[in-house]
Order: structure tokens, then C-alpha cells, then sequence
């Protein structure tokens, strides 16, 4: 929502080298233990006078600074340096904010680089306690929940889907789960109680493997589709016989972040319609595409009612939060009855989200402090990816791949070496990422490579990992 | 907890005769309309002068009224009228704090004496908030939950276990849930994935239906086993081939409200030892144990390692909150392989509780609120159980039964009217209960009859829905 303002706002900040020169004069200093954690900043006036350049400079250069998580601005309050990878741990007193839990108390703890971590600790303390705060001052009442979740959040979501996904569902379609996963084992749950057998799922290869996961413990068979540039491949999932419902990420596919161009969508639910197959569109991390032109949701083409569309919170605001929601097809398509049979399984597990959770998220949402969250962290998480996108660029033989959109990279190589043996090189050097191979439901379908989480990493400790993942990488065998 | 104080509390009540009286007469003023919501009584040192008695006689008056929901008691402060079920709607400002919603708002609202729902409304709002409040409070992470749940609910679950359940389990044993139609729902599919086949679970016939509609849809198959006046007969259940696993109320039987006695306790977990049958003690309401000797859980008795022991906050705090808990069996007994498969399972499904919501859970147990909360809803339970005795004794050819403890009582009648004819009369007439036959598994199994639920009802309501349903037992048909 706020893209276009961030850009214009990146846009300048590169048009001026005296504001480039601020930031790495700044970024020195915290690199070389000269700043640390804590210190104040001169005012921008006292700065810009000191260095000979316009406040206006140094206020750019503040900004930028400050989304690369350098440092901390305020209205009317003087910076202060948010942390430093150069700290010592007998220099630390308490984690500054944007560091992730234990990263500065414990230089011991490994940085978790590991894919699925937004930025968490961005979300101003003063929104998400005001959120609860509201929650817990709704009368409290002598009445049972309803499992498909309170009306209040229902709209919000239905709001909000029709604002930015393209598609305006009925308040009365949508179902709330205790997140994603807990959705994906409802449906699985849903169909196996319809169809009165197991129900035969196809699903991206490589793909989501905590998803995989929940859709076979909760009975379903699965069938893997190789996914290639343009995400899972509707002719090869044609191929497989008797497939009830499909699982996709059009979006960003999942792990290796290609974008399913339209064409390919509109075939997709052709597909889906003629051969009776349920279309689940994991929507996860769609509020962070970075390039290219915006691809309307699977749920916004579908004119015959084969897609349940599932998105959440877990990547906006808190994967704690556990809170999610399906988007049924409606009543009268070609899914109607297995949309049906979505909310008998959701009312047969009972309600799953507390009503706090539900009026705290809903409270977010309606009061912009979402948006206004989202806004923000678009802005850091450009920076990261324009600073891994670099720094691959120049490291030979190494790509740095899905960065139009998403919190991950996945990087892969040339050389030799496999992901899992790279893997277990940065995890010894203290750096935790992901082998690409993980995600493979057919062993040796993916490139040799590596994903790597960048939502909740400073730019700072984005470079301690690249740093550990590239020495990794041309590491000799 | 507080047990023997209330029947202290309720013995000096009934000793006195003046105090008696000054309760009857300020309940009198409120059927009648004279006194009404809202309405500031006199001081206890001003009406004992008025009427002539101790003022001590006043204050415990004002006790008993207060533990029946006609006045609201705070100490320094005027007693005021709670609620009225004889006021007028145009009356009405505001709902009361012990009114549940919409009651006193609408009157044309019917009454919910359908069984499930706790005095919600008697926590403090002060000790409500506060909790949410440190819930909010702490630091935003950039961390994903564990499923298992959070180390400090699960460390206040196992210390409230070893104080009022006789046994103590390791916090590592045990997994929090969202709710228990979701435990028993997670159980299914751990079992089902455990064994490769749909489980074959025993359930108590009358019983839960919630909980049978959780197991059915999560891929089990049921079989019912009838319960007499001691609970599930191990007896019935050996007869039964092939079973897995068997859900028990043995603290009191849902609905018949029996107490499975030591004896048949132990005959129950000899056979599910022998026979390799995973026991799900469903031990919901233990709290609210009102007549009868203490019964070790089975959970305590249990030497073989064959129970799983599933607990919650549905009825000592508020159903709306999703939070319940599961208590493996130990790993190196006879289900040892089913507890690790419950673990796997709530992997795969993924955390479904909130930390904020566990956090707030926690801390109202650490903090002693859930307790003085407990203390301060007994009694009033107490004395709603009392009334319905009362009552039930003055009406010819009714019964009202599982009275020993929980929230809701079983009335049977001797006339030929089905329990569906008075549930539906009670209903044109304004009063929600449940048709005692909807919790049969095997059609007929009991006798007519209704169960109607107390814990969200005040002691003028409990009267106007126990006349509503005396009047649809003797209507002619």
C-alpha cells in the first residue's frame, strides 16, 4: 500500500552521493566498535553543519540508516545506534530493539538466518499494547465462541482482502484457523471426512515441507508437481490421475519465489474446473512483492468456485499470534460441497483462536496500524533485499534467487559443494540457514543451494550471513 | 480449594434465622420490582439499626445475597441490586455485570440454560485485564512458538495438577491445546497416523458430543459403551474387540454427572493395560466437585502408563479463551508409542495457541486470581445446586440429578413426556436446555429427561428457568 511512497523515498536517497557518503561514513563507524549500541547521534542540524552539507542530507541518510537498522530515529528525538555486530558481549546491557531475542545477550547463540521470521520486533509496542489493551477491555460474557470466528474480524479480513488482493468476499465465507498449518490440516481434515478416504493432494516440489506435514498427519495422500520459472506447472499436475485438491503458491512460490504469470493461473483454473480439483491458494507473504507488475489472486480469476484462498498474520504481524483464515469457495461452484465440508470440520475442532487474539488483530487491521507496520518493514525489507542482490552480484559463481518478493533468498552456486554440506559449514560458523534440498518431496529435484530468512535479520547481521554463507560456499570440500 | 470455607460460610448462614429472613426479604423486594438493577441499599450498619438485628446478621445476609447474584457486595462500598428478572426492558441502561449478554438488553432474548458455559462474567475485571496487560507487556520476539507450547503455562499446569489432581506431571509431558474438542481431535489424528487405520475408540453412551463429533471427524471410529450410576463399566468396554482407545469422565460422568468409584477405576486401567488401550481421561469439571469424598484422577492411579489426561480453561476461566492442555502418558509404558504419536501430531497440526493467550493464562494461575476466582464462583455454584435440590425435592414425579459437583444438572421426569417435547416447550416459552436423548450414542439409551446448565445463570434466572421447565414437564401433551 505504501510501495510507491518507498520507492520515491529510495529514489532519492540514491540520487544524492553527499547522503550515500553520510551512510557509509555511519555505517563505518558502528562496523569499527567507534558507535555502539546506545550512543547518540549528533542532531541532523549539528551533523549537517559539522560535515558542511544540507540538514535535508543527513535527515536522508538518518532514514536510511534507520531502515537498514543501523540505527534508531524518533520525531524530535536525537538518534541513537540501534546495534552493532562489532559489540563485545560484556559491553551489552540489554538487547536493543531490533535485535532478535538473545542474539546480543548470547554472542554464543547462533544468528537464525533460517527462512519464515518476519520482523517482529518492528511493530510499535505502543500499537500492539494498545491493541490488547482493547481486547481486554470487551465485556467479558457468558457465551461460547463461534468456530468460524467473531464477525468482527471476519469483515476486517473481508475488507482487507477486497483493498489489496483483488477479490471481495462475503464476511460469511471466511473461517479464521489457529494459522496455516492448522488451516492446511483442516481441509486435509475436511475432505477425508467428505470423500470417506484419504484425499489425494498435489502439491509443489519443492515446496512448503511444514505444510506437507500437517495435510499427512491429518490423513491426506500427496502427489508432488515439479514447479519450474513460472511456479507449479498445470499441464504436469493434468498428468496425474484422480487429484482432489491442489496446494499453491502463485504468488511466490515456496521456496523458490518465481511468480505464476497470469496465462499460466487462468489454465491452471481451467484445469481445476473441468477436472473437480480444489485450488488452495497459500497467499503467504503477498504483502511483500518487490518487483514486477501486481498478478491478481487465483481466488480473483476464479469465476467457477474451485478456490479456497488462505492467508494470516504469521508474516504481517507475529507467528505467535497463530492466527489465520480460509476464504471458502462459494456455495453454489464446482466446490461448493467441500466448502461445506470446510466448515462442518472447523465447527466438529471447535472454535481454535481465542476472542482476544481476534478483536487484538482486528483492532490492528481496522486502526491502520497494520498498514502503517507494513509500510515500514517493506521499506527495511527492500534494503535487505537490494543488499543481498548486490553482494551476490559480486561473488562469482553464486546466484541469490526469489528476491521479487517474500523475506527469503534462496541462494544457490556453481561449485561442487551440496546445500546441506554449506549448511552445516555456516550452522558450525554460528549461522543457521536452510539446505534448499529440505524442501524436496523427490530427492535431487532441487539445485545444489541454500534458503536463507531475511525478515528478521538487521542489515548488519544480513551481512555477518552472507558473509558466512559465502566463505561457505568456496569453502574447499 | 476453598472448599471447607464455603460450607463453613453456608453452615453459619443456615444456622441463623435472622439472617434468613433479611435474605428472603431483599430477595422479595427484587421478584417484586421494588428493588432494581442499579439501586444502592442501605449501609449493613444502617439496616441491622433499621431492622433491629446484629449487624453481623446484615453482613452475612449480604453475603448469601451477593453468592446468589441478587446484589453486588465490595468491601467499603454500598451493596447495589445486581439484577432483577422482573425488570422491564425499557428499564434497562446497561446489562449487568453477572447478566449474561443480551439478557437484560433484550428481553425477548431467550435464556441459555443449556449446559457449557461458566460464570464467565464473575472474574474481576481488574485481575482480566491485569493479565492481558502482562501478556502485552512482553518483549515482541523474533521467534517462532514451540507447538508443545510455552515453557511457563506448562510449568503453572503441572504445578496446579500436583495441587488439586494427585499427580505430578514433568512440564515436558505436557501439551497445550486449543480447547478440548481440539485435544481430542489431535489425539484422533495422532492415532489414526500411529496405526494407519482409522482407531477405534470407545466413548461413554449418554455422552459428549462435542467430543464425539471432534473424534469422527478427525478419522475415528466409535464405539458406545453404556455408563450406569459408577461411570463407564470396564466390564462393557472388555466385551468390546479391538478397541484403541477409550474417552472417560470419570470425575463426572458428561452428562449423568456419576462418580466413577476407586474400585471400578482401577478394574478400568487393569483392562486398558491388558489390553493395550490408550485411556483419555476427560477431566473436565473437577473442579466444581461438590458432595462425596475426594476421587484420585485417573491419571493418578496409573501405573502402567496407559492414560492421557486432558484438562482446560474452558470452565474455571472462559470458554472463549481456546486453552486446554493434554497430559501424556509416561514414555516408557504401555502407550508410549501413542504419546510420541500425539507429539508428532501436534508438530504436523503446528502451534494453535497464542503465546500472549498463554502468557495471560499463566499468569492468572502464578498470580492466585484463577484461584480466589475458583473460591468465589464455588460458592455461588454451590448455592444454585442447593436451590435446584430445593426445588426439585417440592416437585412430584422430578428428579434432579449429577448434582455431586459441575455446572449443570440432569432433570428426569416420571410422565410420559419426551425430553425433546419439554426442550422444545421450554424453548417456546424462552428457556434454552438440551433434550437429554442428544447425548445418546445408541438411540434410547436414556430416560426422558433434560440438562439444563447453571454456571452462567443468577439465582433469580436459575428460578425462572426451573419454573419454565416444571411447568413443560407438567403440561398435558
Amino acid at each position: 500500500m505504501d510501495q510507491r511512497g518507498d520507492q520515491i523515498g529510495a529514489v532519492r536517497v540514491d540520487q544524492s552521493g553527499r547522503t550515500a557518503a553520510v551512510v557509509a561514513r555511519v555505517r563505518r563507524l558502528v562496523h569499527d566498535g567507534t558507535l555502539r549500541e546506545g550512543d547518540r547521534l549528533p542532531s541532523t542540524r549539528a551533523l549537517a553543519a559539522e560535515l558542511g552539507v544540507a540538514r535535508g542530507t543527513v535527515v536522508a541518510a538518518f532514514e536510511q540508516l534507520d531502515g537498514e537498522g543501523y540505527i534508531r530515529t524518533r520525531q524530535g528525538a536525537v538518534a541513537v545506534v540501534a546495534a552493532s555486530v562489532t559489540v563485545r558481549a560484556d559491553d551489552v546491557v540489554r538487547p536493543a530493539h531490533r535485535v532478535p531475542d538473545g542474539a546480543a545477550a548470547d554472542r554464543a547463540a547462533p544468528l537464525d538466518a533460517r527462512p519464515g521470521l518476519p520482523a517482529v520486533t518492528a511493530i510499535p509496542e505502543r500499537d500492539w499494547r494498545g491493541a490488547w489493551r482493547r481486547a481486554a477491555d470487551e465485556p467479558l460474557r457468558n457465551t461460547l465462541s463461534d468456530p468460524l470466528g467473531t464477525p468482527v474480524l471476519r469483515e476486517q479480513v473481508a475488507a482487507s482482502l477486497s483493498l489489496s488482493r483483488g477479490f471481495a468476499p462475503d464476511p460469511s465465507r471466511i473461517v479464521v484457523a489457529a494459522g496455516t498449518s492448522e488451516a492446511l490440516s483442516l481441509v486435509a481434515e475436511a475432505l477425508r471426512a467428505h470423500l470417506g478416504r484419504a484425499p489425494r493432494i498435489a502439491v509443489e516440489d519443492p515446496g512448503y515441507r511444514t505444510g506437507r506435514r500437517a495435510l499427512t498427519s491429518a490423513g491426506a495422500d500427496l502427489s508432488p508437481v515439479a514447479v519450474d520459472d513460472d511456479g507449479l506447472d498445470p499441464d504436469a499436475l493434468a498428468t496425474l490421475e484422480r487429484i482432489d485438491a491442489v496446494v499453491v503458491t502463485p504468488t511466490h512460490q515456496y521456496p523458490l519465489g518465481s511468480v505464476m504469470p497470469v496465462a499460466r493461473r487462468r489454465r491452471l483454473l481451467d484445469h481445476a474446473a473441468r477436472a473437480g480439483v480444489l485450488v488452495v491458494e497459500d497467499d503467504y507473504d503477498s504483502e511483500f512483492r518487490h518487483r514486477g507488475a501486481p498478478v491478481p489472486a487465483l481466488a480473483a480469476l476464479d469465476t467457477a468456485g474451485s478456490v479456497l484462498h488462505l492467508g494470516g498474520f504469521s508474516k504481517t504481524l507475529d507467528p505467535r499470534l497463530r492466527c489465520a483464515y480460509v476464504v471458502l469457495p462459494r456455495p453454489d461452484g464446482t466446490q461448493g460441497a467441500a466448502a461445506e465440508a470446510v466448515v462442518t470440520a472447523r465447527r466438529a475442532r471447535g472454535p481454535v483462536v481465542a476472542e482476544p487474539v481476534q478483536a487484538a488483530v482486528a483492532h490492528l487491521v481496522r486502526s491502520g496500524a497494520l498498514r502503517r507496520h507494513l509500510g515500514r518493514v517493506r521499506r527495511d525489507y527492500t534494503h535487505r533485499r537490494e543488499r543481498i542482490a548486490a553482494r551476490a552480484a559480486a561473488e562469482h559463481g553464486l546466484e541469490a534467487r526469489a528476491l521479487n518478493g517474500g523475506l527469503h533468498t534462496v541462494v544457490t552456486w556453481s561449485g561442487p559443494a551440496t546445500g546441506r554440506a554449506v549448511a552445516a559449514r555456516t550452522a558450525a560458523a554460528g549461522v543457521l540457514v536452510t539446505a534448499l534440498d529440505e524442501y524436496d518431496v523427490t530427492p535431487g529435484r532441487s539445485p545444489a543451494g541454500v534458503v536463507l530468512g531475511y525478515g528478521a535479520l538487521t542489515l548488519p547481521e544480513l551481512d555477518r550471513a552472507l558473509d558466512t554463507l559465502f566463505a561457505a560456499v568456496h569453502a574447499p570440500d
